[in-house]
């Protein structure tokens, strides 16, 4: 029989739901309060998803953005670690629904996270390709390098075009990056790799509904990152909006078309709630609402930080904070000192954002960085972006390992990990069906 | 339309089936020969199978021992890559049938390797974990990790000792490595990482059909290594032979149970052959018959290296060469010699192995080394082993990367990549179909 097997302990019980950067900052702040600390997450790693770009594009491995969630904890006593997904709560008699059973807890803190948006269109949903997971990554390295593959296959110049045509959809960091790294793949991967293709049949587009690319920068840094994308042979497009695609063509609302097999979408995140909640504390975009402490609205023992929770304290910020790193910190940070406050029965203190900065790199020597007042783009901004990602990463192995890639991509030009890694026909054993994953096979 | 698109330049076509260890040795040598090279894969790389059991218990990321096979070969003029998968041969029209098309050849070379030898049990074929490709050491890897997460779950010592009890079945260097490798799992990662389950549950049997482990190497180097294997823990069995296993309990042949989940067969490998050979030319173990110059029995222009190629032309190996890297690298040179002397019609070289010696690692500062008729164990065996292994790894980055984890392994104790990468159940994305692989998403 299954069953999560926590001990009790004595001490108060706070689970929480998630090990992204809400979740592991908060459960490191409680290593010296007087509470129990039970982490859950679907994965048994902590991912650094501002890097998964460069794995989608055979920059990095997959295993050097991730770190084992228990690797991270080794040493602290209170707490305890289940891999698990959640299936609902019931906030009355302070029950999780997992699928290794029900779990008690005192304080419940949600850090779920977001997950990719497509904004109720089925057909899009249903064809193009998503960037939140570390198999989804993986995904698209598989599929960007089976396009180089199968394009010199094809004989009809139309048929690999579309082929060779790769449309990303959002301006935002996450886009940008995407579409400056596929620009490099072009630039130094395919003319070695497939002398034989013809090098202008691959074309790059970068989306974006909004006036401007990467609106959450300053007008001056999105101009320069624009330009900077624009030098290197994207297609930015603004002011656009994509109605719809069937796999083959990419129709946007102005009536032109786009004849591609790859539509990369980065428009936007969504909310991953949790069953149970009262409707009313859930906003369209799964996000749950949340007081200024990150008490879910009506509870004062259910928390929500990062993605997943909409505060909207700061007149700055009227739609609720920016679905980014820092934020889930932050509040990772805060929830951990008001769950000690609220057990001394203190008041709790209510969060303010400091903003730190915003960064997106465009490609080799190419990025915007801003922090607070000041500006910078090129080579300066793209050395203070691998710093701050570089000492973001978590776990010394991750750290070397991602600098070894990029020392070797900076020298040599060169993608070290292009590599298709698929399911073989037969021969592949069957590994026996798990609890802890929907499918049998591992990956 | 699919076809492989491969130019005519007047030259004679070599194509070479596998980019193992003997089709990229003949490939490189035939750099300035008067022939167009054709390379075929079903994988986009070539994989360093030596260091897999280092991917399946979490000490390396897969990519790392894995190197793009047009990488390899991105300033060769005459050569050309298709990744495809081989459906069969027609050699009296010198066709070769394959998933993107029929391809013609003046000369073509067998180099296939070898697969899971399962010796026709269809019980343990199903039931068993095989290791010979990259998904399954990940596979392998995320089993292995599930075993110890879902232990936490269980209340019932015989259920968690089923669990956590390994059997790896075949005592060559492969399964001495593996059982090894798991019993690093067992004493350094498992005490850190999950305080909660007791130790003692785990148990680990190295099963062997013959009269001793690594019986390629000396009696005195097969005793040391039993040893070494002892004191880690390890139980080995030796003349005991595998009778059955449904996924619960592993049966021997002298009536023994053992309760255990998994599996890991290392007892053999057999080739694998291409459809359309004379049904005389192929034996049993699916080894293709070769003359002393590797060309396939009743063929001048159809050779056979590696694995694959079955060759008695030394007493000294009367059931055929032994199916290593070294067998494969030398047939591999030595064709691509006897080629050019084809092509000027003068005689052909017969094959002499070379025996470069023999190596396994048991575990940290562990292993046994023989070369000539020198022996080594122990710390200088294990730095030896290492050194090889790094030397004979393909490319710059690999190195690196494989070096940066046997440091940051040796000085910490710990295993950075201990990861489970599942398929998520929602929210992936169904990339198109392939022609290149089976299944549409990569992964």
């Amino acid at each position: 029989m299954i069953q999560p097997n926590i001990p009790e302990t004595g001490q108060p019980r706070v689970v929480i739901v998630g090990g992204g950067f809400g979740g592991i900052n908060l459960a490191k702040q409680l290593k010296k309060a007087p509470v129990q600390v039970v982490l859950l997450d679907r994965n048994n790693y902590h991912l650094f998803q501002p890097l998964l770009y460069q794995v989608s594009t055979a920059g990095l491995e997959p295993d050097s953005i991730a770190f084992p969630l228990r690797g991270i904890f080794g040493r602290q006593k209170n707490f305890h670690f289940r891999m698990a997904e959640v299936k609902g709560v019931r906030p009355e008699e302070r029950i999780l629904e997992t699928g290794i059973g029900d779990i008690r807890y005192d304080y419940l803190v949600l850090a779920t996270g977001s997950n990719t948006n497509f904004f109720g269109n089925k057909l899009i949903e249903e064809h193009a390709i998503g960037m939140k997971s570390l198999i989804e990554a993986v995904q698209i390295r598989n599929y960007v390098i089976k396009q180089f593959e199968e394009s010199l296959l094809l004989a009809d110049e139309a048929e690999i075009k579309a082929k060779l045509t790769f449309a990303v959809v959002g301006g935002g960091p996450t886009g940008v990056e995407m579409a400056g790294a596929i620009s490099e793949l072009r630039k130094y991967i395919l003319p070695k790799d497939y002398p034989e293709l013809p090098l202008d049949c691959m074309e790059i587009y970068l989306i974006e509904a909004g006036p401007r690319i990467l609106p959450a920068l300053s007008d001056l840094s999105s101009a320069r990152a624009e330009n900077g994308l624009r030098a290197l042979g994207i297609r930015v497009l603004t002011n656009v909006l994509v109605k719809n695609y069937d796999g083959q063509t990419l129709l946007l609302a102005n009536g032109d078309q786009i004849a591609t097999k790859s539509l990369i979408w980065a428009a936007g995140v969504k909310g991953v709630p949790v069953n149970g909640l009262p409707q009313d504390t859930i906003i369209p975009s799964g996000r749950i609402l949340v007081n200024e402490f990150c008490q879910v609205k009506g509870f004062d023992n259910l928390y929500a930080i990062g993605d997943i929770a909409q505060m909207t304290n700061d007149p700055r910020f009227p739609k609720g904070y920016p679905m980014v790193a820092q934020v889930a910190i932050q509040q990772g940070k805060l929830v951990a000192a008001n769950l000690v406050k609220q057990l001394k029965r203190q008041p709790l203190q209510a969060f303010h954002y400091k903003d730190l900065g915003s960064l997106a790199t465009i490609g080799r020597n190419k990025a915007v960085a801003e922090i607070g007042k000041m500006k910078w783009s090129g080579r300066f901004a793209w050395f203070i972006w691998m710093v701050v990602h570089l000492m973001s990463l978590l776990g010394f192995r991750n750290k070397m390992v991602v600098f070894i890639n990029w020392c070797y991509r900076f020298f040599t030009f060169d993608r070290g990990t292009r590599i298709i890694i698929k399911r073989g026909a037969a021969n592949i054993v069957k590994l026996r069906q798990s609890v802890l994953t929907e499918e049998a096979v591992g990956h």
